[in-house]
């Protein structure tokens, strides 16, 4: 069936202690090498952040009265500021009350792992999986099972069988919109599928829609209404700016409840002038041509990095061409592993993240995966020799 | 002994489904109906936080590039900015790497009770205790302890005879200055002696300073830098801006590479700009000042609330007298039961928060916490004849 089983350890131990360092944090310090061409990050390219557009709305913010006269300085409620719920409120099509803000969206992740996940309780993951995902189900002592997926997103008939074997996840997560780290986009075909197996043993479905805002293919249909037990989550990070820490989540009433009642607990509310800044630019004018210059560059950049790992790589890789999100997925054909190989690629000044990085084991891996976010097509080109080098040493 | 045992439930729970909801926020909506005046919250006086300073503050952070190039926009270290760190350190005379930027104090809280405590660890908090506390021991699934408190702070020789019988806490949590909810502070004697008890069994002694910059009585010593496992928490919430959600949180290097670990699944890191804002105003030369305006302004409060209790309540009440912080701590000597007295101090215009809220279990008491923060004395003398009023029905 393909999918790997983790076992909780058998003794109580801290959240922390079931917390693994991140190996992408570590390589993330790569980064600030010059001599590194880093294909390894995960973030957003700063200079395609809009820094004016956002001054002026903390400015907007820092003068502006919020509901029921408290101010950007206040303390706030926990779910959230009301002009931001009912933003993502029409934007989502659900009630504003089914709507939570949470400190960017890792912190949704890690409210909605305490929140549905008992000790024990199983979550199923797509593997390779999103680290951040990984170590928030891990923290709550959630059984992790990973089911694979192919160029149609998660293998939803290995999850199906999984239930026919007479396992019960509490949660689904998904990625649906161009995954992280894989990039792919989930069929139509399979989210009908998906919908249908979590219903049938009444799972959470948890749609991680970080990536959805740069997509450049033709559109999908979100999860998000279309079955009772789905939650969606969304960010900002990826489309104005991630050190605001704005992300936010919107669910059945029973999610929301628990969610809001553990937050109140874990940070009590999000900062409150980032709230009304994302409020303010997600809803202003300026934001759909913000996001079509975006999509535009990622684009570019995207068909300047598949069109380079061609040339110099050729059929020694597969590559998963995007159309949307941050990454380019990489398997090697020829055997290449690619926990070795980043050490030689950085030793010729280019960074990248293993497969293994985003398995559930840790196992040595073929696989790579590459951000076109932060480089122009000319650097992406000169990375890409740098690596098609250490490739063969 | 006096103390009171929570044994944990049996079954595995998720987090979230061992956090009640908390009365203090829900009486927080009160404050927003124009005909009651409350004494019930913890916030700071919205007029009093600065509001210029704090824009001037962000425009400057959100024009200056960051530590390496990075900038107020973008992903950031986990462990906090270096600007922020630097300072912390300083303050608390600790080295950097022993400092973690939280969002709020309360992030503190949630992190260190996830990474001391396994499930069923005790922690011992000083009863009445600060409920975010209890909710964040408590969602960790620890095993609460509450040990009785007096005009001295926590009672130590409580503490010391729960040792002898065998308890061996993993965590004591205390707020030496200036007590939530008794507004008390611990004696230097109870200090030493905690500090001694905790080693004895390697107890972690969490020390939330919250409070500490708003003392106006003579100077206390801290307990980080007295005790190898002494972990100090802080925030701006009272002396800059709670909107800003920074906290922070100083320890041994092991809690502090744990809690940075798990920090990292739970929301990646802190907003930037309002870390470099804080970093900003904390250091820069208007702060002591901005301080010293504080205190004189809460002191002024203090001596008009404990003035008109004892002219409106006389002897049916013992008021323990601050010299810090935000709080007067009430205990009715006729009996009075705090729960009733609230709906009917509600129906006369006044609220509070009622003892029971501070306990572990919810009982009935015949005490109060009352917040001069957020009223003038004019309004503190009318709050306190409302609640005179709706004391003999």
């Amino acid at each position: 069936m393909g999918h790997r089983l983790l076992e909780p350890t058998s003794r109580p131990s801290a959240a922390a202690d079931r917390v693994a360092s991140s190996r992408i944090r570590e390589l993330l310090d790569l980064v600030d090498r010059p001599d590194v061409l880093s294909l390894a990050g995960g973030l957003p390219d700063v200079s395609l952040l809009d820094e004016d557009r956002v001054r002026a709305a903390f400015a907007a913010a820092l003068g502006a009265a919020g509901p029921s006269g408290s101010t950007a300085l206040q303390y706030g409620p926990t779910a959230g500021i009301e002009p931001l719920r009912s933003h993502l409120a029409d934007r989502l099509d659900v009630d504003v009350s089914a709507t939570v803000v949470t400190t960017g969206s890792q912190q949704a992740l890690d409210l909605l792992a305490r929140s549905l996940c008992a000790p024990g309780d199983v979550a199923v993951l797509e593997a390779p999986a999103y680290l951040g995902a990984v170590q928030a189900f891990r923290a709550s002592d959630a059984r992790l099972i990973g089911v694979p997926g192919d160029a149609d997103g998660m293998d939803v008939e290995a999850l199906d069988s999984l239930v026919d074997d007479g396992v019960r996840p509490a949660v689904v997560y998904v990625v649906p919109d161009h995954h992280n780290p894989t990039g792919t986009v989930m069929s139509a075909e399979r989210r009908r599928r998906l919908l249908a197996v979590a219903a049938r043993v009444g799972a959470v479905v948890v749609e991680d829609a970080a990536y959805r805002d740069l997509r450049w293919g033709p559109p999908t249909a979100p999860l998000i209404g279309r079955g009772e037990r789905v939650v969606h989550v969304g960010s900002s990070s990826k489309v104005l700016a991630p050190g605001l820490r704005i992300g936010w989540l919107a669910g059945p009433a029973d999610v929301v409840a628990g969610v809001t009642r553990l937050k109140q607990s874990v940070d009590l509310h999000t900062a409150t002038a980032n709230q009304l800044v994302v409020a303010h630019l997600l809803s202003d004018g300026a934001q759909p041509a913000h996001l079509e210059r975006l999509r535009r560059t990622y684009r570019e950049r995207s068909v300047a990095l598949v069109a380079a790992l061609r040339r110099r790589l050729g059929d020694r890789v597969e590559v998963r061409v995007p159309d949307g999100g941050m990454f380019v997925w990489l398997q090697a054909l020829d055997g290449t592993d690619t926990d070795a190989l980043l050490d030689r690629a950085v030793d010729r000044g280019v960074a990248f993240v293993p497969g293994s990085a985003f398995t559930l084991d840790d196992a040595p891996s073929t696989t790579a995966r590459l951000s076109f976010a932060t480089l122009g097509p000319p650097q992406l080109a000169q990375a890409v020799g740098r690596l098609a080098a250490a490739w063969s040493p």
